[in-house]
């Protein structure tokens, strides 16, 4: 029987129970020989995915959107460090009963996905890192003051403040992302809780301060890694430490961007990542 | 009457007058809205592109190749500088009655893509500009001993010494690029003479050393650049400065490759490529 594929606004929440947690998934694409799974940045969950990227990426293979533990509608309790973190994603990848993927990580996610190659090479065949730094990268040092700005403000000026640079055309862009992010009606995600939010702020600080345990030029997967201008969360120049650090990468930056890049040119992106994913060696 | 395409191996070479000299052009591809001018590298003919790039390109948009004056099939005498070589390449583009093109300049060539947009903005909708760097750059003052140092190696070794790094990935994949320029048996082009060489030698040192007259940041054309992670000719980190400069550019790094970049991932370029000519605003 075939299993019945969905496109980002009707992919129904799906669960799996691992150690006793339940997990929330997504599944959009025709299941091929190796899945894409994504893992979301600081706060989001999978409602925060853009649906033209989604759906662009899952017309050439099964794109599975994970919520973490303790993320919107998973349970259990959210580790404070990117280590456990990762450990978690492979028990849930594991569970879901695959034994080779690609891995998009986006910010936080980005953290995860350098975590699990470290931990697990041969379950990763490519790595998509958007938006994201490598261990000890000094950005992160001010992250619990970028955030206290940032939560400040209301929920759009919000999205806008770390997503977008501050020009007409930026925003307007990450204005329309934010809206796409709500093309579903039903079948919501629950935000982040509060407590979520503080364990990642500490996993995202202590990336920055902890000890660097992983070698990167250990890494044998092809990489892409793709970042904006001007991401002020991260300093758009970690990601070329990471490009420099990691031996098959292949680096993209976008023009006038911030923390948002792959969100703010999702076609060009989508174009990218398909062509990366079905073609670099 | 529909114009016969041509695909790069059958291509033959066209000619055009432009001042009283001869320049020698080949065009790939369907005639659209907006042809693809594509401007050579230091030594280069219209013999050194690489197929695969060319057809892939020249799929969705006619190719044009030029030699630039006194290389290869064209006439004149080459000069000793970028900013006239951009002023005849200009003058070509005219001749041959197109009011809008994309620009492809690979090395050299991008130098000139420099001197053409700023010389004549309204030509050009698109730039990609492969393997080159900004006025000033400092690599280019060390660029005769460089130049010295190929030209003492055999033929095949002097390619990979400029094209790919010490690997023997990127010297496969650069010496199957090599392979592929002897696709063409017939109507093949010249090689460039030892003036015109000693010319461009001029251009390209003084790319380095002359005053800075271009405003980089005044380009409002979209740019692709893409870069080599350890192009010795060029300094791979011009690109950068490259794309901070320019205002909407973005900005591609492939792993293990030197000057022959796009010519080691001709697939990925050509994806790369169309996505940006096709999309990117």
């Amino acid at each position: 029987m075939t299993e019945k594929t969905f496109i980002y606004a009707s992919a129904p929440t799906e669960y799996i129970e691992v150690d006793g947690i339940r997990y929330a998934y997504r599944k959009s694409g025709d299941p091929g020989a190796t899945p894409l799974v994504c893992l979301q940045h600081f706060t989001g969950t999978l409602d925060n995915w853009d649906p033209i990227i989604v759906d662009g990426l899952a017309k050439e293979r099964q794109v599975i959107l994970i919520d973490n533990t303790g993320v919107g509608n998973s349970e259990g309790k959210t580790p404070d460090n990117a280590q456990d973190m990762g450990k978690d994603a492979i028990k849930v990848i594991r569970a879901l009963g695959i034994s080779k993927c690609d891995l998009l990580g986006f910010s936080l996610g980005g953290f995860l996905a350098q975590v699990m190659v470290d931990l697990e090479p041969q379950l990763f065949r490519k790595l998509i890192i958007v938006g994201s730094a490598p261990q000890g990268a000094k950005a992160l040092h001010s992250f619990p003051q970028l955030v206290e700005k940032a939560f400040a403000l209301p929920p759009k000026e919000q999205y806008l403040f770390v997503f977008a640079t501050a020009s007409e055309k930026s925003r307007a862009k990450i204005g329309a992302t934010l809206g796409r992010l709500f093309i579903r009606d039903e079948d919501r995600d629950k935000n982040a809780s509060m407590e979520a939010i503080k364990a990642q702020i500490s996993a995202l600080t202590r990336w920055g301060t902890d000890p660097v345990t992983i070698n990167l030029s250990k890494i044998t997967q092809p990489v892409l890694i793709v970042q904006g201008s001007n991401d002020e969360m991260m300093d758009s120049s970690a990601s070329i430490d990471l490009y420099k650090a990691i031996p098959n990468a292949v680096l993209v930056f976008y023009p006038d961007s911030a923390h948002g890049s792959f969100n703010q040119y999702p076609e060009l992106f989508t174009d990218q990542a398909n062509s990366f994913l079905n073609k670099f060696e």
